[in-house]
């Protein structure tokens, strides 16, 4: 029940798709891909990954908001029976990796191929999915596809969402040929397993090839804005200033402060993080007047998220009372942590052990779309290593190596689920 | 030898000139002005201001860089004799005020008014200058006419400089009609006086009419850049983060203490600033990978702005140990400070008690064209007061009575040298 992938086909594809939205470096540790949802280089690998999965025999499907779903039928299945499906995404953030979603879509394609030629007899159809626009990068809101699949999000709300040049992605999708008719429904699939980068160290660390997630961390987005008042930097005297910048800068360091308190006690896999922050004016002579930041706060217990985030509101009063400053304080996206189907994780567990691959449980501190493939049916997610743990960079890597020990695992988890699963 | 200024018809300038480049603002504390040289509405505004000089019987000249000089020479006057020369700047930052600049054109012009009015005799022609982009807002560096005029910058270079938009000075003001062939040359002029606004409290919590500027600061800009490592917000656990925000955070709060160290210390008129900071990757759940920030330091001595530089370099040394950033440090503008003319400081005070007005001796933290034409001649710098400070916004205000009050001084002040002055 352990099929050989052929890592040599794996590459193949995985370099293919590479090409696609090439971002060129002089380091050669760097290999970078921009490929925003609705761009020339996301239409050519659309066309691409339906072109391969057309060629393995199966029959491909896209939704009205572009995710694209290959299913394979083999004789020995009931065509009647929920699938069992596995995939990613192929969109990318601007400059970032090759891996990140191409290796899950390309692993299930290997995967399917894999059993193919082992000549595995799945009871059930098995499928392939990429999903639109998971990055969030283009249309501003992340896990967008499987949201719209699984009535998390409003297709209509999301074919509505504006890229910055003021196009919908219902126009972008309709330009590119990707605004499908077809139903994608994961509320009627038996099993999804996605196959991701892990983007930490927690694999390289324990020398381990798959890691089998727990459960995916909560995601807490909020916005901060700091009002001072905008004036010269040469004619204002220290003492008659009120400083956005001054004041958010010890808002940046209260809320990694915070984060470092939580990991230091309750919880060692809280991470809190500004990763934006707009200065206006923004002139090296002009004393900061308004500064916008944004904040990212996860974990797997929902206690730390509300610690982080209390002392951030904390942090802001405070600044009120010292600087003078005025602020506001929203919470724009809130999910609670994700659980993994246990059923689906010890199946991937066995699949390791068959496979002689070691395998180690870990949590996610990113988010996937198997987490909104979760509220739908059972679902799991594998985690490949990845060198130095980076990622949304064009420094992410992982072993040609690994992705075919992590692929040999998948494919051995999908056809225990498609064979003997409920 | 105190001539009366006509306060509503130097108000009609103010006013007719603030039209030119207008912004909106629902709030009527607002008075905003975009007034970027080589625009249409600074055309409008040069030409006004070419009219209303011609109105007053004086000559007008352009240079290659635009600058305007109006001459009165009365027949009281020696045609050959040096000039005393009064004037600032008709260009604005984008939605800046209405006073910066403008009062020191306008004043200077009802001064000759003034005098012609009062039948003051002088002995020398008096003249009224406007220089071109003071503000470096559109061709990216301050005090570009006078500098030009003085010979600090080269001419052919300022004509080569190029806005955002491609266009260069020299084809701006060919476009607009303002590149003239005039000499200006501040070098053969007796002396100098500008008005401005003040742009700090100084004047507002002492009550006075009028200041007069003992020196004006140096002033340092230095950009230092921070690198970290971008990575994925939610997968990197906080012990495994190279924050460049956190350490530019640190970065700018130790600016801050050191400014604030040096005013407890030794010069309480030291100011040091992070203006800009830019963040890249600037996404709320990426970890920021790089950092730019610009910085500005300024004091009336040199020692404070040694002090303040060593301190933000001693900075980002320590981040690098302490964080692990890499970071880098540059200094690219250098400007020691300058002291204005003894002599015509206290022809100031003179002419402010010959009027009846209150005035003090203060140092400008902001650079103005008298920086420049104070290294080739006598030059001097007055400031009448700015509600709370605010400058380079259109919260901007000076009182119609104080622009009165310090065009009064001026005027006087342009009377006493012209008449008796070496």
């Amino acid at each position: 029940m352990n099929p050989s992938v052929d890592a040599d086909r794996l590459r193949a594809d995985l370099e293919a798709n590479a090409a696609f939205g090439r971002v060129e470096h002089d380091d050669p540790e760097k290999r970078g891909r921009t490929n925003r949802t609705g761009s020339e280089a996301n239409a050519a690998a659309r066309d691409r990954l339906v072109e391969r999965l057309a060629a393995a025999g199966l029959d491909v499907a896209v939704d009205e908001v572009g995710n694209v779903l290959g299913t394979w039928t083999p004789d020995s299945a009931d065509p009647a029976a929920a699938p069992v499906v596995s995939g990613s995404h192929l969109d990318s953030v601007p400059d970032g990796g090759i891996f990140d979603g191409p290796l899950g879509v390309y692993a299930a394609l290997e995967a399917v191929r894999a059993m193919q030629d082992g000549g595995v007899q799945p009871a059930r159809p098995i499928g392939v999915v990429s999903f639109t626009e998971e990055e969030g990068a283009t249309f501003g809101d992340g896990l967008l596809g499987s949201s719209a699949a699984t009535g998390e999000t409003d297709a209509e709300a999301a074919l509505a969402r504006e890229s910055d040049d003021g196009e919908t992605l219902g126009e972008a999708l309709d330009r590119i040929g990707y605004r499908g008719d077809d139903a994608i429904d994961p509320g009627t699939w038996a099993a999804f397993y996605e196959l991701h980068v892990e983007q930490d160290t927690v694999l390289e660390e324990a020398g381990a090839d798959v890691g089998v997630v727990t459960t995916i961390t909560g995601i807490t987005h909020c916005e901060a804005t700091i009002e001072g008042e905008a004036n010269h930097a040469g004619a204002t005297a220290m003492g008659d200033r009120t400083d956005a910048l001054a004041a958010a800068s010890e808002f940046v360091l209260d809320v990694e402060a915070a984060a470092n308190a939580v990991v230091d006690g309750s919880s060692a896999s809280a991470v809190g993080t500004v990763g934006s922050l707009s200065v206006s004016p923004n002139a090296t002579n002009v004393v900061p007047g308004r500064v916008d930041a944004g904040v990212d706060v996860r974990d797997v217990e929902a206690e730390s998220t509300e610690a982080i985030v209390s002392a951030a509101r904390e942090s802001l009063a405070r600044l009120e009372r010292e600087r003078g400053v005025e602020t506001s304080f929203e919470r724009p996206f809130d999910v609670p942590p994700t659980h993994m189907s246990e059923r689906l994780r010890e199946t991937a567990h066995a699949a390791a052990s068959g496979a002689g691959r070691t395998a180690i449980d870990l949590h996610s501190g990113a988010a996937h779309d198997a987490m909104r493939v979760a509220r739908v049916t059972d679902a799991a997610l594998l985690f490949a290593p990845s060198r130095d743990g980076v990622s949304h960079s064009p420094r992410e890597w992982t072993d040609w190596a690994d992705c075919a020990a992590a692929t040999e695992v998948l494919a051995g988890a999908l056809a225990r689920v498609a064979v003997d699963g409920e």
